[in-house]
C-alpha cells in the first residue's frame, strides 16, 4: 500500500507535493496491520518531509512511544519512506522477484482498465503482488493513473457525497478487499 | 451516530473523560456524511472540551472554513455536542417521535445480545431509528454496553491485530452497515 504526497493536485488544480500528516501513519499503518498488508509506502520526494516522517516512525518504533504502546510500534513498523512511485515498485519487484500490479483508487470516476471490488479480491486472493496506491491533497497526478494498471471503483453509496478523508477511504477499500472473512460478512 | 469521550476507560482502565480529537470531527463527520448519516453527536461532559469542538464545528460552518471548503461545512453541520448518551437519547426520542435503538461496537467481543452485520444490515433497510456508538480511548465504559440493545460484531479479519483507530472503525462499520448499494458490493 502506498500514500502518495507526490504528484498530487491542491484545491486549484495544481501539481504539487502535499504535506505529511502525522494521522496519516498511525491511522493508515494500524489499518494496514489489521489488514495483513505486508507494507505501507509513504511516498514524498520533499527531504524536510522525510525527515518528519521518519522522526514519528522512529519515536514510535524505537524511542518512548514504543515501550508505551507496543501494538502502535507494530503499526509503525510497516512504514517505509520513499521519494517516488518508481522506488516503490523497483524496491517491491527487487525484494519480491516480480513487479507488482499497481491498483490506483479515486473519489472520482477514472478512465479503463477499472476493476469491481469484486475482482480486485480475486486478485488479492490469488496473491497477487499488488500496490495499491491512495493520494493525498487534492488527489492523485494524471500520470499516475496512467502508470497503474487498474483503477478500483470509487467508493459509492446512496447520498451524492463523496469527500472521505485517505484515512477513512483507505479503511474501507481494505475491508471490502480483505475485510470479508469467509462465514463472516 | 455518537462518538463517546465519557464513559471510557485509559490504558490503565480506569474511568476517564477523553479529550476531543479535531480530526475525529473531520473525520467522522465526512465518512457520516457519505453514508447518510442524520446526526452526528459528540458526545462529552467537559465543558472546555464542549467549547473546543464548539469553536472547530464553528469555523467550518460559519468562518473562514465555510467558504474556503464548502464540502466540510456540509459535514461538519451534521455534528452536534452534547454531554451525555441520555441526552442524545432524550433528543432523538423528542425530535423523532420515537426512542432509538443503542448499538454499540468495540474491538473485543461482548456480551449477549450481539448482531451480524447481515442482521444489522436488515434494521437499517428497515429505517430503524438507530444510534450508533463508538468509544474512544481504550474503549466504553461498561455501562454502555448494558445500556445499548445490540451489540455489533466486532471487525475481524485474518490478523491477530485489530488497534484500528475509531476514524478507521467507523469509516469500516458504516461501510458494512449502508455502504452496500445494490448492484454494487
Amino acid at each position: 500500500m502506498g500514500l502518495v504526497h507526490y504528484p498530487v493536485y491542491n484545491k486549484n488544480r495544481e501539481r504539487i507535493a502535499s504535506a505529511v500528516t502525522t494521522f496519516d501513519l498511525h491511522d493508515l499503518s494500524r489499518t494496514a496491520r489489521t489488514y495483513g498488508v505486508k507494507r505501507l509506502y509513504l511516498i514524498t520526494p520533499l527531504e524536510d518531509q522525510q525527515a518528519l516522517a521518519d522522526r514519528v516512525i522512529r519515536h514510535w518504533t524505537e524511542g518512548y512511544g514504543a515501550k508505551y504502546n507496543p501494538t502502535r510500534k507494530e503499526a509503525m513498523e510497516l512504514i517505509r519512506v520513499r521519494g517516488s512511485i518508481e522506488d516503490c515498485v523497483k524496491e517491491m519487484t527487487e525484494e519480491e522477484g516480480e513487479p507488482p500490479v499497481l491498483f490506483t483508487t479515486d473519489a472520482a470516476e477514472k478512465m479503463p482498465a477499472r476493476l469491481s471490488y469484486e475482482e480486485a479480491v480475486g486478485m488479492v486472493g490469488a496473491d497477487r503482488l499488488i500496490l495499491l496506491l491512495f493520494g493525498t491533497a487534492w488527489g492523485l497526478g494524471e500520470e499516475v493513473f496512467e502508470r497503474a494498471h487498474y483503477f478500483l471503483d470509487p467508493i459509492r453509496t446512496d447520498t451524492d457525497y463523496n469527500h472521505l478523508s485517505v484515512r477513512s477511504a483507505a479503511a474501507i477499500v481494505l475491508d471490502r478487499l480483505a475485510g470479508r472473512t469467509p462465514g463472516g460478512q
